[in-house]
């Protein structure tokens, strides 16, 4: 059978082989259940040389999972949490933040997926300002942000400085959604301190899933004392891994010599390849800034369904016939040229 | 280094070499995520063959998610939950239970972590007769058993089809915390159908963590027709997994010819041996029918932690110095003499 | 001590002297509690008069219980309500409908508090049109409006009806927050009937304390069948009054010789006198139809603070000075002509 | 119509005349919504009269959200209430403390409706000791008593003391549902400090309603430091009443001169007459102590259909023929008389 990739998105892609040499290596045996092994020690060890010795780190299966813990642990029912109108937190978590957390999300709308300090000012002028009128209203505690965004941008260190610096002198946090936070890293080339620690995010959703390991999602606490009653809620949200040292030992090689960066560059520079290959085609128009490792294109409406078949991908908005186009660790130079080509194809079939 | 096995717990063996040789076998190339995959469509079937073509199946990364999906899936926030009081869903879910679906558990003494139509009666007397004062009080919607249990028992086909009956005649549903379903259907040599679908069981959680599989459980729904929102309810749960088929391939494997059967056989039969070798110790009781993989044993107080030194395990209850001891997949006869081995040194010593 | 009225909210007037003669005239006695008394009956037979015979009709304390209780009966938790951004539900709140039913609300911007089906449709084109992804994304049921709303205006049948059928074409439900529903009704000059049951409004939320009664609202449910487990919920929701007595007796009055109407329509009358006064000076601007008891009007920002002394009332915008005064069943057109007075003389002393 | 008074309920009686008469005399004018009026102020001062300068006090529509907001405002989802097996939270609320705070009620049998060191120290060995292990399980935070009980007895100062300096040593509160503390405090003629403030309560749900008031209820934070988000929370929880002035007029007229003593000593006196004339039966038997407004006796199986006929009154335990007798402000020596008489009357009959 001939081995299919696609574009439709970093989820649909496998496990990278390392992971799995990883897990097996250490699969003898018993040890302690629920992170009391002896791999969950190494690999908050791991996280710890990345992000700081005075980090909290807890692993859960799942992305939408760190998310909506990181809240819980942070907010009481009646908070709420600010973030883009684009946010996954927002489209496609099927209101798991607001069952769990009990917290309004306020949305600002945003075309490239960024927010900045001007559009939470112009949509909420009273942040900060409370009196006890404001028991009617619900209490924001969170700045939410998307590193890199759902739409393929990303933010710079100067722009989150900016957001926390506002968050922290209003008495919010902070957060960070690093489903694809390696894309971001290696994308401005820094480390992941340069975009978290170092510039004030408070709480970190780190992802591995998207970037080639298996079920293994992290919330990484900056500021430690936030995370005092986490456990607590990963066990009541059913986030806490029985097995947890196989998410562990995927940690530990994920962060070990910048393995993460290997896998998240590659997919950000097949993204770029592909953009700069799309962009040649007159009848396409590249929609967003190609940041990260997800291509924004507008294709021809009529070669659509067909390329779909061929080569399965997303539309992100069906009224404008903007496409999704993502890429992965797994994506290849060849994978690109014969989507490229498809394209030109269907067009001239058209 | 040398290999260690111990009788703490089920979840703190490794995976089943099978299962990393099939993850690895389907894990080129790109498939849809969230379960719209082919993997996920012939572990559905397996759970068909093996339960029924009518069934409903759901996949979640954990058991404590698979009985709390359950239970929202068919339950309004006042409703309640019958269950034993030592259920894991009342002892070990943080409040889990409490927090996604609002309702109460109400709970009945066991001794040996089973009940029946008899303590239920007695405990609610009024079941079923609800009128309007009814609005003060929870409303009673679901009778939870957990077969294996918690301490070791089996409930037989009669019983659980009798406690089926009395659910049904009362508008309740009857659910089944089976995170250890492989070993009591090993234990009472029966398929796994006598125990669910055959005797009237509406929702099963299937466990696959604590037989040899990595992050897999199921939600089987009997009655297919209650399963109609569980995927929104998975999802704002937080328990969609992203790359589904990894899970899906284990099941398959899990199903296909009765390797669940072999595994939890084996388990059980260690748990026998382990027992039957400690009967013979004057200083050492059984306390508990040893039914499926775990035995309950009253140890003399003064070993209790050196043995834990040399062999971890849990102390069930500290003022009776009972101690769980639990057999897994890859549990040895040399494992178990070793152990026994040393309850004797040690009794000799001390 | 001289009685102040003002014109900051028709929460601030007090009871009407007619709802104290019925509540006390009822009170000697002991009857029994939560709404098995024979004044309760007798209320609800008044809404049915109103209403339709086939309604189900429950008391509650306040407004926002009846909105929150009316989305929790008939939702999941993975639900949303679509509503105009001015919603009391998603302003004035403080979360109380994420946090007790676990859905979203999904806001449409509006200037005049209104929303129509073209609005629905540009905001959410996939309305209905649900397939298995949708599992990420919270599904709508309800859509709420407010009449009268927010700002004072008023729905008209035919607008309320081409709501309804869009909703019921879509599998969802219409709910309209009737904090005010009599002067939108007296307003209007029609009965309950036309502006809710008659053009296919599903449940109503129907408030009695902006109108001068005493802690009295109710949940109308248009159609009764939705209302199947209403009671257990208001219970779980903290909102069963034990001595409904004095509740019913209240609505029994209010409805008999259509009582509303006149509190109502003298509110009305009194809003659309302010409005003509201001309206009469040139540094002041009406921005807002006034169609029910409120005048939203721009002041010259320089007079706000000392008018605000004299006579209080609340700025609705900052940004733009525009101020909210709300007329009661209380204002007088000496309260009008005093405050409109004020209005003159300060914009000359500036 | 002849005047009706039961023993089915306290609260099934009216409102005490002085209570309408207060309310009435501040009807006229507005005055600002949610508290932020002249009355609640004056109310406030005379709790603090009561309890102490130091104390929190808030004003709830009933007695369940008392008690429900008390909880949620000390408690983080994860959490537990340790109470009587019999406790109103328990029993007689629908859920709504695991609804609205996710928290498990943890439950302690008991006959007499009161729970002590020991009992609490038997059924949780291990309150206190937490360590890592404990993520799987609910953390009790509050010990919740009822005083006056359900079943009409009355804890000590001394016995509330042991019990809170038990709670502040494993580090929990202790809450009192006091929707019959005023009860308790005439049956043990002392103030309501010395059974909360000066014992070491943390907070308090002081009931008015079963004792004449008109939906009003209130939280005490005995330590204000507690209560810091109270008001969005009860925002949130749909307790904010917006023409509060009129609880605040009624606590400031119950907590004036003693007049709430005057009250609850009435019913206490009336059912120690009703117990005591009930005692004199022989085929009556009284089986709990007598200490506050309740009698609960049981009567001859064969009578209580016509009994309850002729005088309302509810069956607590149907097994044995228990049933509850409440008292109430305006129950007479009449009423008792004419009860027992019927009682006599029908066991002769019979």
């Amino acid at each position: 059978m001939k081995i299919k990739r696609t574009f439709a998105s970093d989820n649909n892609s496998g496990v990278h082989p390392a992971m799995w040499q990883a897990m097996q290596a250490i699969n003898a045996g018993h040890v302690a259940a629920y992170g009391d092994d002896p791999y969950t020690g190494r690999a908050i060890a791991k996280f710890k040389e990345h992000f700081g010795d005075h980090v909290a780190v807890y692993f859960t299966f799942g992305g939408t999972a760190a998310n909506v813990l990181s809240f819980k642990t942070v907010t009481h029912s009646f908070n709420a949490v600010i973030c883009p109108v684009s946010a996954h937190i927002h489209t496609s978590e099927c209101g798991a933040p607001e069952l769990f957390t009990g917290c309004k999300l306020l949305t600002i709308p945003t075309d490239d997926g960024k927010i900045n300090v001007e559009m939470i000012r112009h949509h909420f002028p009273h942040l900060g300002q409370f009196d006890d009128r404001d028991q009617h209203h619900v209490q924001p505690k969170v700045i939410s942000i998307t590193n890199a965004t759902e739409v393929g941008t990303v933010y710079t260190p100067t722009e989150i400085k900016a957001l926390a610096d506002f968050a922290h002198a209003h008495k919010l946090l902070l957060h960070v959604d690093g489903a694809r936070i390696a894309n971001a890293a290696a994308s401005l080339g820094v480390g992941f301190r340069e975009i978290t620690t170092d510039v004030g995010v408070d709480i970190l959703s780190f992802g591995g899933t998207k970037n080639g390991l298996l079920f293994a999602e992290a919330v990484v606490f900056l500021n430690a004392s936030l995370a005092e009653n986490f456990k607590y809620f990963r066990k009541q949200g059913m986030q806490l891994p029985s097995k947890m040292r196989y998410i562990s030992i995927q940690f530990e090689t994920y962060l070990t010599n910048d393995f993460w960066r290997t896998l998240a560059s590659h997919a950000n520079a097949m993204a770029r390849l592909l953009a700069h290959q799309l962009a040649e085609i007159p009848e396409v128009t590249i929609n967003k800034p190609v940041e990260a490792n997800g291509v924004f294109a507008t294709l021809p409406q009529s070669i659509i369904p067909r390329l779909q078949q061929e080569h399965f991908f997303y539309v992100w908005d069906e009224t404008t016939a903007e496409c999704r186009l993502m890429c992965s660790f797994d994506t290849t130079e060849e994978d690109v040229s014969t989507f490229v080509a498809a394209v030109k194809r269907l067009i001239a079939e058209s």
